[in-house]
């Protein structure tokens, strides 16, 4: 007898080909695991680093996706936290080992056994992880949130890791009332932080390369807008934020960003660049600063997250498109034609 | 009539020249400045860096020393702090506006007006100011601090900087029982942290290029010592520290030292190199890590610093010398050829 669950995907057979569909097959649930069918997954710009094999290390054929949306068709026989109908989430972890330090605070991310990721992992059985460009998925219940009504599943996906990515990195440095932010970048991650420092309750101050996007910022919940092109912005703002959530990928002039922090401010960053950065001690020195980074967040911040978002009608701006498009999608990433992320319409699978 | 304080002082004409001997006057007492005859100046490497000119704009002739300790001979009309007969140390600053959120919380190193350096700085009242290679010097009295009865005023001394450049950053990053943080460097600043950090509780780790100096770092307290010229050290220690104090000027391999991190754990630096330094932004992503640097600290936890020395026997190692000795003594810094800090017997001059 075999209770294997054949679901068809979205895969690359190897680094850098395009996406075809396949079948594979999902493992048969076991005591604690939940099947769900999916119904959007979002596009993360690292799923084109990692389909594109740029950091190394790829497991292939992989099915990328980790910011899944869909709903619970079956649960195993000691669930407890689902059943059947539930609307839920999966983000970028499937496993981790439950009883470390990390595990037990709630903060799997940093899992000293190793967290296992929704796709291009190696399961804690030897198996590979596949991720949400597919239409079924099996996880453990630990590792799944439940998607408050109030949230469409389309736009609740990319809260999974986007928002999440945003969110977790705010409430950690204190962003609340009476705190001056600056959120650096408008796009995927950007554009949700905004939101976020917003109904955090924050003075959002939003920098971006032109002023291109400051009528969208606007809109999003910035009070202020600068453009980084001109370097009347950095002497403008100096010494005026208690946080600086860097979104972008690119090398920054980490000193000139550093200036625009107060005493004690905190630059963090949840973009990584693939050169190193270069910084002078000098600016972390003269005003007690730090420099941050931030990955993700546990699942419970997520679930918390995901009923922040729905309580402050918070909803990322997405663009819905065919399974077919994917490779096309890919394309219009890598030249930031996107405002501001592209979900998978899993039906047309 | 006046009432200004002759006093002799060692001094440097321009950048780089020798010490001589010569004779400055001090300003008559205002109501709330203190005369403090000087007894030992110590003296740090930032002196050699200012003497140099090596940070630009110097103002010559400059008389170095932020390493004050004397017993005070006259008062202010309205000095209610300290009275004649005091023993009292003078560390890097002596003014700041007293009005900012800074100066008001105690943190006078980041008034937001500029605070006033004990030498090479300008006075709010457009005089430059000098140091303490001086028989006497005029501080007003919110930056006079007191002398334990305990500690000899040789010894206190270099406290008045490198004690407190020290005891800052450990205070402020927690460090304490249970806490494991490592001391990057055993000079004039790391012989101190090493002391502070164990009185405080912590596991105490030292990393020193050599092994040379192992059975003294365990002498001051340290529980462990590792070479960082051995690469053995990065993986044998990955992930292991809450902080780490560096307090080398050179340039590091900041990725490596990161990487001896804990989750959210913190290389702050005291020591800035004078050329950049290079990291990658995922060193800090990978276990929410930060980079930060510290300065100094202010007036009040001065003087906290100075009574915990005090409570728990912590002093620097020093070498005494003569005022016609200090030319020697730069050169013999500049070579690391002292155990641990110069301090100049003021009688001599």
């Amino acid at each position: 007898m075999c209770n294997q669950h054949h679901t068809r995907v979205l895969s690359v057979s190897h680094a850098k080909t395009k996406f075809e569909q396949t079948t594979i097959e999902r493992r048969e649930l076991r005591p604690h695991d939940v099947l769900i069918d999916i119904q959007f997954s979002g596009i993360c710009h690292s799923d084109i680093h990692s389909a594109f094999d740029e950091w190394g290390g790829g497991i292939f054929p992989m099915v990328p996706g980790h910011e899944i949306a869909g709903v619970v068709t079956a649960v195993g026989a000691e669930v407890t936290k689902f059943a059947v109908g539930d609307r839920v989430g999966v983000g970028c972890f499937v496993d981790s080992c439950g009883e470390c330090e990390y595990c037990l605070s709630g903060e799997e991310q940093f899992c000293t056994k190793g967290v296992v990721q929704t796709y291009n992992s190696l399961d804690y059985d030897g198996n590979p992880t596949y991720g949400g460009y597919s239409q079924k998925i099996v996880v453990t219940e630990r590792f799944v949130v439940r998607i408050p009504d109030s949230l469409e599943m389309d736009v609740a996906s990319p809260l999974l890791c986007a928002g999440i990515t945003t969110y977790s990195p705010l409430k950690h440095w204190n962003v609340g009332p009476g705190k001056k932010v600056a959120i650096v970048g408008v796009g995927g991650l950007g554009h949700l932080a905004i939101q976020f420092a917003h109904a955090m309750g924050a003075e959002v101050t939003v920098l971006s390369r032109s002023m291109n996007k400051k009528e969208e910022a606007l809109e999003l919940g910035a009070d202020h807008y600068f453009a980084t092109s001109d370097p009347a912005t950095f002497t403008a703002l100096a010494g005026r934020f208690d946080v600086i959530l860097n979104t972008v990928s690119a090398n920054l002039d980490v000193d000139a960003y550093l200036s625009m922090l107060r005493i004690d401010g905190t630059l963090v960053n949840v973009g990584a660049p693939a050169e190193q950065d270069t910084y002078s001690v000098f600016s972390l020195i003269m005003g007690r600063r730090s420099l941050a980074g931030s990955l993700v967040g546990g699942i419970a911040e997520t679930q918390e997250m995901l009923d922040f978002a729905a309580e402050h009608g918070i909803a990322p701006k997405i663009e819905v498109i065919r399974a077919d498009q994917v490779d096309e999608a890919y394309e219009r990433i890598l030249r930031s034609d996107v405002r501001y992320r592209f979900v998978i319409d899993i039906s047309t699978l």
